[in-house]
């Protein structure tokens, strides 16, 4: 592990892929490795792509790619799909499609299977960012299915959000919309050569417009808020911009970078990346916690333990509450 | 609440809406009011219904509903949104499209906004859905999006999954599709007299049968499995059922309905009730557990203490990991 970690810091490619592997199955050595990356961290950019499947993520991943390396910035994809539990399929796919991405050696493509993965989607993805950031990459492009939890996942990961939509999209979608569009700093419409893409972008305008609190018809639960800055006065959001493209063809790919570009001065401007990392640590710190004492706990207990409890939860005797009170007494200092 | 709880258990619609109100808000006395509850629950079947945005899952559902009611069952219907913060919404639209169901007091229906619910999506459905079982509903329908981990939390509460996708969906949902499969006891092709529906029932059955483990291709982690059968035989596995419909005017509904009871034949000749049962309690019983330690956890430790660990780890003097086992000591036996 100690020789994977100086070769992921001198930029070995073939050493930071083996050791994303040894911490993604949460090898022995996983966490002194990650401790060890720790204080090369805190330097990329982490941007977040996410949207309902469909979109055309993995194209304009692909496009955002190509045109910020072709600044010379280098690139970190990281493809985490938390519906397959497949190596294969979407994933698979996704990699045949940023094929034209290969051989260039400021690029770094990487494909997470994370359904089921030990300790959550959450903190695998947040490992995996971090190996990358302490790799040097200066961009780390994080591409997820725009399902349930995992945009809001990679809303407390990413400094900046892309959520991706396409036109022609039905009455059912446009409720997934109403929750993702919380979380997006950047809305992009792709697919945008494809008919209905007027109706498309006037309801999201809409939608963006009576989510701003100026407008006061709600409040803003946009990605500045999902990290708490109670005090920040209202005039200071930042209004999520909708940038059309058409990924396939590499169309408002430059707007979508130029986007990219204001929201990050809009919060280095405010001082605000400082801010975003101290709550994100506060935030890992107590799942942290919680796991910790969850495994201390299991470790003091036997199945048999629990099985009884279970049982008489069945029997209707107790009820879950009161089974856990019995569970979780007050602190043994008695068995000490 | 000792009122309502009276009520529920002589079935007064009222004291019902009002309850679920109390425990959704998490008022004080709901444990109390679930404990008084619990020993009448276990009796209703629960049935999930999920499955991707636009495959006409409330269509569905107030079909079934409709027909359960024609042979004399009472349904309750519980409308779980994991994706939209909005009581409004696509919720509302499931309203509307109820409200043939409306006036017969056989019927309950109710929408939930789960998002960023206390406790929870999973635990939130599971208290919701026992309240209805103990309400006397022969059968809940528990209806939800299939986004991401909602699907698997509606396999841990129902003893019967109907997945429910439509024809002509793209690339990227047969990846979504791959996911929600594992956990279908039953999969129902929607809209079944749109074009393209001879493609995708092939693509399913093509699934189904890969996904069986007498083929052996992959290990089948179907419904059953979820809940751990270790030594369940291979030939005893429940073969997910395919079956098409056209929802909105009922073509292929009693064919489901078949398909139901015989999946909840298929349980209760190999006594898989209690096994199932037995297995979701536990599950219970040990996230109790875990979110019953942290809440003890955050009991004894301040927020300044939190801060000033956080500010040592954002410095880079420490790495998350150590952070935690400082956070969390040994059992402080020396401070009782």
């Amino acid at each position: 592990m100690k020789a994977l970690v100086q070769g992921v810091l001198q930029g070995e490619r073939r050493a930071l892929a083996r050791l994303l592997t040894q911490i993604e199955n949460r090898r022995e050595g996983s966490d002194d490795a990650l401790a060890a990356l720790f204080p090369h961290t805190g330097r990329a950019h982490l941007i977040g792509v996410t949207g309902a499947p469909g979109a055309g993520k993995s194209t304009l991943v692909t496009a955002l790619a190509k045109a910020l390396r072709g600044r010379g910035q280098s690139v970190a994809i990281l493809c985490v799909d938390p519906t397959s539990p497949f190596t294969g399929g979407a994933i698979l796919g996704d990699r045949i499609r940023m094929a034209d991405l290969a051989g260039d050696s400021g690029v770094f493509i990487r494909s997470m299977a994370t359904r089921g993965s030990l300790g959550g989607v959450a903190s695998a993805t947040r490992d995996a960012a971090r190996v990358l950031d302490a790799a040097g990459f200066d961009i780390v492009l994080i591409e997820t299915v725009g399902a349930g939890q995992s945009e809001v996942e990679i809303a407390r990961i990413a400094q900046t959000v892309i959520v991706v939509e396409a036109p022609g999209m039905g009455d059912d979608v446009q409720a997934i919309k109403a929750g993702i569009l919380e979380i997006a700093d950047l809305l992009v419409v792709n697919k945008a050569d494809n008919p209905g893409v007027d109706n498309t972008v006037r309801a999201l305008k809409m939608m963006l417009e009576l989510g701003h609190p100026v407008n006061g018809q709600m409040r803003h639960h946009g990605h500045l808020m999902t990290v708490d800055f109670p005090d920040a006065p209202n005039e200071d959001f930042w209004m999520p911009r909708l940038v059309k493209t058409t990924a396939i063809n590499g169309q408002g790919i430059d707007d979508l970078l130029l986007a990219v570009d204001a929201h990050q001065a809009w919060l280095r401007d405010r001082d605000r990346f400082p801010q975003f990392e101290s709550a994100q640590i506060r935030n890992e710190l107590l799942e942290r916690v919680r796991d910790s004492l969850f495994a201390r706990w299991l470790a003091e207990h036997n199945a048999e333990e629990i099985e009884a409890v279970s049982r008489r939860v069945q029997a209707r005797t107790i009820a879950p509450h009161d089974a856990v009170a019995n569970l979780v007494v007050a602190p043994k200092a008695q068995s000490v």
